[in-house]
């Protein structure tokens, strides 16, 4: 009997990711195809979902093109951008364009019915991110979409329907959407009657790994796959990541240092807590716990844009990081509180803003892009802190993914402020990876979703932390702790401010 | 009888510069000499104390060279940069370098010996830039210096006794070294002693404007003028350029927006504060009460250097002041708290640094340069507002020089936030035409010096406030006077943590 494949596809932000991965955990293949997402207004963020399947059936097709046998191919499964949802009517047609995980427009409501209940309920600290909020939106603002609403889909069940015709999805991918009870791992009637929804909207909840049915005949035809593939639910991308990494016991943390950062790590069961968000994981029975800032590759990233090099356009300056490594520890007095997008774990505040404190005259561009590295280093450690001392159990060590991960700059400091050894995996899908181990382990080829993460996970290199520099982030960290606290108040008041002053009017 | 001419001289920190004027106080010559400064250590200035005579020799030379009729000079008057003094021996002849008004080394004396006590007798704030500290510093630290010193001598002393061979000099311009009670207008007992000096080691004290003898008859050969040439008795660079601009009665402020930003203005006599400086004024009787901060042009030029365009090495860049200019009022919610250089007035606080407050995703490099500009208007009005209280009597209108004064945006940022006229003089040597009022009160062609200062003052431009943004930024001001209290014991455990850390060597 041949070796089987699967192929796993991540359905991101800004593109559709397929992988075809073989019995070992080695890539066989890859494909890829953009999303585009607009921004009718400032903070909207949307997409069309049908784009959803059209660029998953490229990415596949691409995927497929390098292998060939395909006849191997055993199974697919899917993980994606989370939070993010599309309504549907009678027909199964959108009635509106999918709104976004960024997408800022439901902040009021995150406000007006983020309670202590419902944030207990979901386990989701209220935020403008989960889709709960947004569906309260469209409640209040577009009642004729949600009168006409027939159906709730999230990508991944958008995707495992587009592929089996079934209204049946993972748990772990549409609990993003606030709606399920930790504690039950079943649809809130509380939640939902909340929404002013109901539970017939919603697609039936299995466990990830679980068989979804055969994907369809007409596109395993056009793919030129056999007619036995099966759809396996998957998770969302956090979560897969997570996977991808060999991250499924305590002991270890996944990082995701992309636009946001996530600091994710398992729990045995649910613990409410605003130190993180509780999702529910992919390995059944438990509880994947996440702390998230939206300052990840953003902030350097706007820095380059706006300070740096204009030939490179924002892009990794090879000349910035080397004059910034060569800088001290602590950027000679330079200090920021990264708050650009507000402050995620634990403040869930939406009034603050970012601080530079300690400015010099001996300081240069370098100062201020090191500066801005540390500052997320110190939210980071701050928000592993707060997740380890609230689930009670010590992180021993992180592995990290995403763009940020090739900065070798930024994974030094991370790994001297965490005090621990960071593991990076720098390079490939590592989502679809984790998408992959599912896939595998669900046609048998290993007999858990952790013994399949161990085998497609991958490190590109290991860094120890240093222990003197460990000893200076240490001293600094107990200042920086500090920043938040003594200026939230003048922060609010800022904020306070421009909205007064946006409702008068733009006065040079 | 033909119309007389009258040589001043500018010996600044950077160049000495000489001008000629006639009785109308019209420009007839200029000439310039730039001067070296030498850093032997980090925060440490020294110049060659000869350099200011043969750079004046040679400014002089130049402006000379302008003109037709040398016979009609009939007086020479010198303006300076004050605190900076030289150590002379027995010779006459200099013992080390001579150490400048902004020469950082005497941190440590300043908080040492600027009781309150010294604070009152001097008229002046413990800092770092009255010569007095900086004495404490060469008896304790260079013992073999002070054993041979003869005399001290500030730039005037220097430069009128290489002229007249005498050692008389102008109160004003002695002042600065924080030697003489501003009560009694003489040197201090206390205070000569405080620093372990006597009188004799300093020249003998004349009111501005007083005659300190003919210049030497080989100088006025060697620069081909009579043989009656008188040489006056000036004041320092700051009380100049408010004569420079015509400022005489306390209703006018002068506002000098060089590297550091001064705010000047007379009073009727001396009223010990914080909230200034005490000055012997060039007016006699009269106490110049001057704040002062050391974030002028010295922050843009900081920003334009390192986060600017490389090719323009830190020189105004249009561009970029568009782009500031086209920003609103506030920049958007980023404020900024100017102390690269630490706090002066009011606070004098060396472990003060600079803050900026407020990021957010949609600022721009032109965000965080209006911001800067704003910063440093907030910081003068709050020094405005604190010398108006302490002497009870408003300013109606400022006149404004130096550097600072030919950004359209800045002028424009510091009227809205003075709410108040700024009379703009963007050109011109302000100082020296201080002196030139100074010489020709001297020699008989104005009856005062207020009469002669209204004659050479120039306004190139008058901005008028604009109500809506000294409104808005009125709003801005309450939250901006709030930043420094609320960080400031942050501030001072940064720079703990910094000073430690110096100690124990670098770590990267």
């Amino acid at each position: 009997m041949r070796s089987p494949l699967v192929i796993a596809v991540d359905c991101s932000t800004t593109a559709a990711k397929a992988i075809i991965v073989d019995a070992k955990g080695d890539l066989v293949g890859t494909g890829a195809q953009a999303l585009e997402t607009r921004t009718p207004a400032p903070h909207w963020f949307e997409q069309e979902a049908p784009d959803w399947w059209t660029a998953t059936d490229e990415a596949v097709r691409q995927a497929l093109s390098e292998i060939d046998d395909r006849g191997a191919v055993a199974a697919i499964c899917v993980t994606h951008q989370r939070e993010t949802f599309v309504c549907l009517d009678v027909d199964e047609k959108p009635i509106r364009p999918a709104i976004l995980w960024m997408d800022g427009r439901a902040d009021a409501e995150t406000r007006r019915y983020g309670t202590q209940r419902v944030e207990l309920l979901s386990g989701k600290p209220a935020d403008i991110t989960p889709g709960l909020y947004k569906l309260l939106w469209l409640r209040d603002h577009e009642p004729d979409t949600m009168a006409r609403c027939h159906r709730i889909a999230d990508v991944h069940t958008y995707l495992t329907h587009a592929m089996t015709g079934q209204w049946v999805s993972s748990s772990a991918s549409v609990d993003p959407l606030a709606l399920i009870d930790q504690a039950t791992g079943d649809y809130s009637g509380e939640l939902l009657e909340l929404a002013g929804l109901n539970r017939g909207q919603f697609p039936d909840l299995v466990p990830t790994g679980t068989s979804l049915g055969p994907l369809r005949p007409e596109i395993a035809e056009s793919w030129g796959l056999n007619g036995d593939v099966v759809v396996v639910a998957g998770t969302g991308d956090g979560q897969a990541a997570g996977l991808g990494l060999g991250v499924t016991d305590p002991g270890v943390a996944y990082l995701v240092l992309g636009t946001a950062v996530v600091i994710g790590a398992e729990m045995t069961s649910y613990l409410p807590s605003r130190a993180y968000r509780s999702m529910i994981s992919a390995m059944p029975g438990q509880t994947t716990a996440e702390t998230f800032s939206s300052s990840g590759t953003y902030l350097p990233t706007w820095f380059r844009t706006e300070f740096g090099d204009p030939d490179l356009g924002g892009a990794p300056d090879p000349r910035l990081e080397r004059d910034a490594a060569a800088l001290p520890v602590g950027s000679e007095g330079l200090l920021t509180l990264p708050y650009w997008n507000g402050a995620q774990t634990p403040h869930w505040d939406s009034q603050a803003s970012g601080i530079t404190i300690g400015w010099r005259g001996c300081h240069t561009k370098a100062h201020m892009y090191r500066s801005l590295l540390e500052g997320i280093a110190f939210e980071l450690r701050m928000q592993l802190d707060g997740l380890e001392e609230a689930r009670g159990e010590r992180v021993e060590v992180l592995r990290a993914m995403g763009g940020g991960a090739r900065s070798v700059l930024w994974t030094q400091i991370l790994a001297d402020v965490f005090g621990r050894p960071l593991e990076v995996c720098a390079s490939g899908e590592v989502s679809a990876l984790g998408a992959a181990a599912v896939a595998l382990t669900a046609i048998g080829e290993f007999t858990s979703i952790p013994e399949a993460a161990a085998a497609v996970a991958r490190t590109d290199a290991v860094i120890e932390p240093r222990t003197d520099a460990a000893g200076r982030y240490a001293e600094l960290r107990a200042l920086y702790q500090r920043i938040f606290t003594e200026t939230r108040d003048m922060l609010h008041t800022l904020h306070d401010l421009g909205q007064h002053h946006e409702t008068r009017g733009d006065q040079r």
